[in-house]
Parts: structure tokens; sequence; C-alpha cells
């Protein structure tokens, strides 16, 4: 910060500030299930060595919680619900020597916060965080290793359940509720996004049609273990599957174990990558049918940078880990889809979630 | 908008644009679950008639599918994911006939976006969009009144299903995980929040206690149903309940009528309802023990404005739709609260939702 010339950074409670500081995030960050002054709370972080963390009245017992185990903060400002939430980030701004100094504001705060800042800091030139933070999380320290490991072995494990657990018959938000309740009993604080089990027609939220011979179940989902994300793909065929479904899978099993391989440490580019696993689709004429990138960083939050494409040329390096998910989608027809979470090594990718890659069949 | 000068809107993928729109939101708006350019997403509405709206490339056709139906969105232009999303960003406002008028920025849009605005047009005026829309959220009409009617059905049957599933030995996780199943059985698009069931001593997260004699669960949770949002609070008691769980019980249920009488069109300000409710409560000697509002606002997000509480002194009128939820917590013991949401009519309060008020026993 003092490099930069910021004097305060101000980060909304989210992903950067769990990274940080460990200070949980209360959910999938929903803006929908806001606080009263949830916009001016957060973390107020001074290069002059002063730590204000603005909480919520509803659940501020957590927060103060939260702060026992960290002399740096120096505070906690809970907002009362009587108070004008304006008014307290002008008075915890007061606090700071600024002296003209710049301001850093996290890149998901709400726009609320952002024109507050301005308004209290005429003249401050603001600049967004995360060109600090970003870089900090791209690679993994060894606590996080562990971490995503583990989440990724929750990950298989709800997987080999909810395979066990289809049947024909079965409703789509029978599926997804299995998924859901697998993650929440192996420990896994919340899905990270809404778990997908989808039949072979495209639906946006689960539908009432139930589970028949000759569907195709493209799962894709993940779960947030102790604030790090997982994230995981399969496909299973009901019945006994078409040879162009089993053509389709083995290209994509390919196409993921050669993007796989070249992830060592140093000698290739995101979008280099890319280009690996694309290439084998595209040699066997599935090209146009792999519509998305490779893949993305993943950690504190699902999809995070680096991305694996066009035109992302960050250098892959030991610690970094990655979405692999390459697919072939036919129009109208059978997908395939092979994800794992993979880390860059020395040797090459490692992946945290090792369930077989082959089609299941039931 | 042309009143106050304003030359264009930008709204994210969130409440407001479901609103005035119709344009869903994924889920419970995830940030961790961003899109690859999210932070320039959403709408762009010129006061010279141009919409354009922003999307992804993941879930795209989705989002053509929205746009399908609304002629007054002139173009749909998705973020390819090898675009620079700043890029994109300056191309659609370099569309708009701006003249220095000024541009509103959704509250909840994050301050990546917030940046780049003032980045691509340098000197221009930034204000919250809120402004006009909050007070037009405020009063729903017949159509938003019948979803949220539904909203409150379809939780009182999921509170019905979750009551007759309960039994001693079952753990947080089985509960909670009940909750969210009905819900999605019942057309919920997915729960509001993360359900409550909480046994005596709070947890953050659902632990493994097993459900036993003289356990009292607070259950606080709501569904989003068509965009639109319940909030519902009611206590179980496992056994025979002491006379002071009876008697805290009825305090807060005298206190909630109490409000909802008064909830009159016209003739009663927000936090004035507030002091009826907590009138009742303090008169029974339990005043410190109601340590939150007496409800807020509700509609398309769970927590919105008007609040119950001082200083809000905003006239109740006819289609303002509040939860109205007094408690009383006994610290490291007992509590007590009822939640409904209720509308405000020319005779005082409607609940949306009528399963019974008293302490359920199992």
């Amino acid at each position: 910060m003092r490099e930069r010339g910021v004097g305060l950074i101000y980060l909304h409670r989210g992903a950067d500030l769990f990274y940080l500081t460990g200070i949980s995030r209360g959910g999938p960050e929903m803006t929908d299930h806001n606080t009263y002054g949830d916009y001016v709370q957060g973390a107020y972080i001074g290069a002059d060595d002063l730590f204000v963390l603005v909480g919520p009245r509803m659940g501020g017992s957590r927060w103060k919680a939260m702060v026992e185990d960290k002399p740096y903060i120096d505070d906690l400002r809970i907002v009362g619900e009587s108070e004008t939430p304006k008014k307290v980030m002008g008075e915890v701004l007061a606090r700071f020597k600024l002296n003209g100094a710049g301001v850093m504001v996290d890149d998901r705060a709400w726009s609320h916060a952002t024109l507050l800042l301005k308004e209290h800091l005429p003249g401050c030139k603001l600049s967004l965080a995360n060109e600090i933070i970003s870089p900090m999380r791209m690679i993994k320290d060894a606590d996080e290793i562990a971490t995503m490991k583990k989440a990724g072995e929750i990950t298989d494990k709800v997987y080999g359940e909810v395979v066990n657990y289809l049947k024909r018959g079965q409703t789509e938000v029978e599926i997804v509720s299995e998924i859901d309740y697998q993650f929440k009993r192996h420990g896994a604080m919340y899905s990270s996004f809404v778990s997908a089990a989808r039949f072979r027609s495209p639906k946006e939220h689960p539908g009432k049609r139930v589970l028949s011979e000759d569907d195709v179940i493209s799962f894709d989902f993940g779960c947030v273990y102790e604030g790090y994300c997982s994230d995981f793909g399969r496909i299973v065929y009901v019945g006994d599957p078409p040879e162009k479904v089993r053509e389709i899978h083995d290209k994509v099993m390919k196409a993921q174990a050669a993007g796989i391989e070249k992830m060592v440490d140093g000698t290739i580019t995101a979008q280099e990558l890319d280009r690996v696993a694309r290439g084998i689709i595209e040699e066997a004429g599935y090209g146009p049918n792999f519509v998305h990138r490779l893949g993305h960083g993943i950690g504190v939050t699902v999809h995070e940078p680096p991305f694996l494409y066009i035109p992302d040329d960050t250098l892959l390096r030991t610690g970094m880990c990655f979405t692999v998910e390459p697919s072939i989608m036919l129009p109208q027809s059978w997908s395939a889809r092979v994800e794992d979470v993979v880390m860059v090594t020395e040797k090459g990718g490692v992946p945290f979630s090792n369930y077989h890659k082959e089609l299941t069949i039931i």
C-alpha cells in the first residue's frame, strides 16, 4: 500500500476479506439477504496500521467472536439499526490519517460504498484493491492446498453417494436435493453454486420430468469447504449408451488428460494450455462444439483469474489451481464434459478430485 | 430520468433489473459464482430510449430467451470469453447520446463497474439509481401482491411438512435439508436465505447435536417464488414447555397482533409501528430482550426499505409489505419469535402466511 501511495483499503464482507483475514462470508454472498447498512460494512485497513471492522447488528455476536483471535483488528464498529450508515462511514474514515493518499476499494464492494467514499473523501484517487490482492490469491500456499484437496475429497465422496442414489423415476429436484444434503452431511459449508443435474433437455430450474431410459445427466457442481471451492463434472448415462455418446466422451477425456499433463510449472501460459486440449477436440472434428474456455482459476471464489483462454498469457506456476473442463455439446442432443480442479506442479497437473472419469452407466 | 438530468442508468443483474424487466437473477446473487466480465454485465438504459443488455457467454442462451419477449430491449451484447470487459463497456457506452448528462448506477452494482464508468465517462455525475427505483418498489401492485401471497402459502405448507417431519434424534442438517427440499418440491426457486433451524445453543452452521427433550427450535426461513420473497418465523418446543417459555411466547404473539392491527393505510409511520409492538414487550418487562427492529420491507429482496424502526418515518401506505417479527431473547436461554409478512391495507395488516402462531409442541 505504501509503495503505491495508498492510505486506505476498503474491503466489503467477501472473498478478499476472507482471504486476508479469515473473516467469513455469511454464505454465498446473497445481496438479497442484506443487513441494515451492509454497504458500509467490511474492513477499513490503513497504511498507518489502523484496522477498523464495521459489522451488522444482525449476527453481530458472530463478528465479535471472529475479532477475538485477531489482535491486528483495532476496533469492531457495529452499525446500529437506528444509525445512518453514511454517518458511520464518515466517522470511521475520520480516524485514518490519509493526507491525500489514494484509497483502494474491493472490486466487489457495492457501488453505494464507492459513491459514499467519493463523497466523504472528495478528490481522493480511488483504485481497485484486487490490483494488489488478485496476484496474491493466484498462488495457493500449503494450507490452502490442503483445504482445497479436502474439498475435492468431499466432492468425490458426494458424487459417489449420488451415483448410488440414482434410480429411474427420480425427479431433478430429488437428485439436486440429494447432492445438497450429502455436501452438508460431509461438512461442506454450502454448495458453491446451485448443483446442476440436467436431463437431456436443458432446463433452467429442476423440472418435474423423471429420470428415464436413455437420459444423460450432466453433473456440474461444487462445494465450499472452510472457505475454499471445489468444482466437478461427470456424465451419467441411463441405459446402454449409443456409440456416439461413447465417442464424444472419449475425446473429452483425452483432451482433459492432455491438458493436465502439460500443467508444468513455468512452461506454459493459460491460453496455451487451452490450445493443447482444444486441439484434440478440433482434430476429432468437434471444435465448434467446445464453446467455452478450457477452465478458470479457483480458490476462495469459484471463478477467478487466471482464465485458461485467449487473451490470458499468465505463466502457469506451482500452486496455481484451475478447473480443467473440456466439453463437446451437440446441439439439442448429447453432451460430454469432464471437470476436475487441478493444481500446477513441477511434474504436471495434480487433480484434487479423483473419481474415475469414464462415462458412468446406470 | 429526464426530469433529473440523467442520461443513462446502469443496472447489474440483480433485484432492480428483475423488478423493472423480469430479467431473472441467476440465484441468490452469489458474487462467488462470477461469470467472465460480470462486472460490466447488466442493463444500460438510456433516456434517449436505447436499451442495451450485456450478458455472459455462460448461460447466454437463457439471456437470449429472456430478451425475446421484451421488444424494448434494442440489443443483447454477449461478452465473449476472449474479450476485454472494459472495452465492451466502452463500446456500449459510446452508443448513448449523453452530452454531459448524469449517470445513475445500481447501488448493488460492483465497485469495479462504478470505477470503469468514471474512467469511460470522466466528469460525468454519478448517482444512485435507487433514488428513483426504491420508492417504486415500496408499493406492491396487484401482480406483486398475488405472487407474494403465493410465496406465503408455499411457506405455510413447507412449515407444516417440516413440523410433521420433526422427530427426536434428528440433526440440524437433516431438518435444514428437509426445509430446502420441501421448498423446491413446492416450486420455490430457491431459499431466500439459509434456512435456520437452531436448537437452544446458537450455532453458525448446523451442527451434529441431535434434537432432544427440552430443545427449542427457532425457525426463521423463507423462499423466493417467481422472484418474490417470503420470510417466516415460528417456535417449536420438544416436550412439555416450562411456564417461562409459554409466557414469553404469549407476549410476543400479543406484540405482533397489536402491530398488525395498526397497519392501516396513511395512519402510522414505520417507526411508530415499532413503538406499538415494542411497548407491549417493554410493559411486560422484556424491553432489553427485544434487540432488533420490529421488521423490514420485503419484496424482490428479503430486506428492503422501509424499516420498522428509528429513524424511518415513512408513512405506511396500502400495498407496502413488511415482516412483523417481535422477539424476546433471554441470554443463553429461551427465545421466542413470531414472524409473518404482512401487507398494509385500509383496514389494517393482512398477513401472507397464516400458519397458527401458537408455540408448536412435539
